[in-house]
């Protein structure tokens, strides 16, 4: 499964008064990097909600930190899928400056895949092929 | 109707690189303030959602900024409910220091009231007395 | 002076419980829009902060709230300056749905230009032409 | 060292159309947590910044989600120091619901001493005793 790339544009909301971005705000700009990366499977997250009831619980978040994002840079995220079955997804980010390539962070997060009411479900057979899941 | 005190610690998280508190915080601060006051009117903001299907859907927002707030300042914000009636109502803060009682800003929010399909509904009439709508 | 078109995709991020974009995201839009309205005025606002230590604090912002934006849809913010001398800027803000234009929210916010130290200064003459300044 | 103990209540803005909180807002409450830990431990995580010039820059953040909170839920974060020497400290959290005490999330953050720079720095010698650093 290839990787794809999202590009996006720090925020001032997203800096703090260290006069960088904010560490949480990592976590949302992997959500991100994570819709588009469905886009490019074939989907749109959106729908898998709306559509299948299907929904992206995160169980495990985590990020390294290695060099800061300032206002205004562009941020490269690098999305892969890093395991997938039917019952959960994992995603792998790699974050770096669009301008130079310099590494600002890597992450993971780890979902679930649940019913509305947030109980386990499987993943419907037609998106099984799209996370490469047999 | 009383109007109601809600004490608040400014989050690093807040904050932005110019050193103070990011301007849309302020309005996060509204409704903390404002789920507070209807506590403080006798119902839990959460109840009348979930058990009555009302949500209160804000339609205008304005805040005015005089001195900045800073990291881990305390922040009192003063609510008052400024018009109501059985489609709407609007809130008016007042956000100062705790310390001295600097104002920070004043605000205000106007509300429809409308069901989970966002369609516009009129108040349940048993929190009309607390609204002082007759 | 000409408007500017900024287009963005609502994140999940910035999604309530309502189902809807919560209200504050309104005005990181805003922010995002008047950054980018900078740039294509001809400067960058991070270069103001850094080399000539202007910023614009925020003293008034206001949004008018007119149908609900959602999860993954476009959005398109058309920005204005509303008024602007040597002491203060206003921006105006049409908000809309990029597929089928329909209007979701205007708002406007009132900047002074201040020094790291917040204290009000003049705009430098060299940014005035490009606000319309004489 | 002790733990400390945080209370806070989920704001509506921290929630996202799934209908609880948005993963990315755990970290905003390991944050404050922290802060307040610090006040526990006998100074203010503002003077530390304002006064020595220390900054606690993160370079590693990790989040396990066992049961997802939700609007206006009371929170209790226990915070515990995992590691401290002169160059580096990490905490731990968990995050449990005030009422009957179900966990939601367990996390870890680690943090170097930095400059304003955001160059590495050894812990002032007046807070090592704070952090249970010989």
């Amino acid at each position: 499964m290839p990787s794809h790339l999202t590009s996006l544009r720090v925020r001032y909301a997203e800096t703090d008064q260290m006069g960088v971005v904010y560490y949480a705000n990592y976590l949302v700009w992997m959500e991100v990097a994570r819709v588009e990366f469905c886009k490019a499977l074939g989907f749109r997250y959106r729908d898998m909600e709306q559509e299948d009831g299907v929904l992206l619980a995160v169980v495990e978040a985590h990020c390294r930190y290695r060099y800061p994002a300032r206002f205004d840079d562009e941020v490269i995220v690098e999305t892969t899928v890093a395991e997938a079955n039917s019952r959960l997804v994992a995603f792998h980010y790699e974050m770096r400056l669009a301008d130079g390539g310099r590494k600002l962070a890597s992450g993971s997060t780890r979902h679930m895949f649940c019913s509305r009411a947030m109980e386990p479900v499987r993943l419907p057979a037609k998106y099984r092929p799209l996370f490469g899941i047999e």
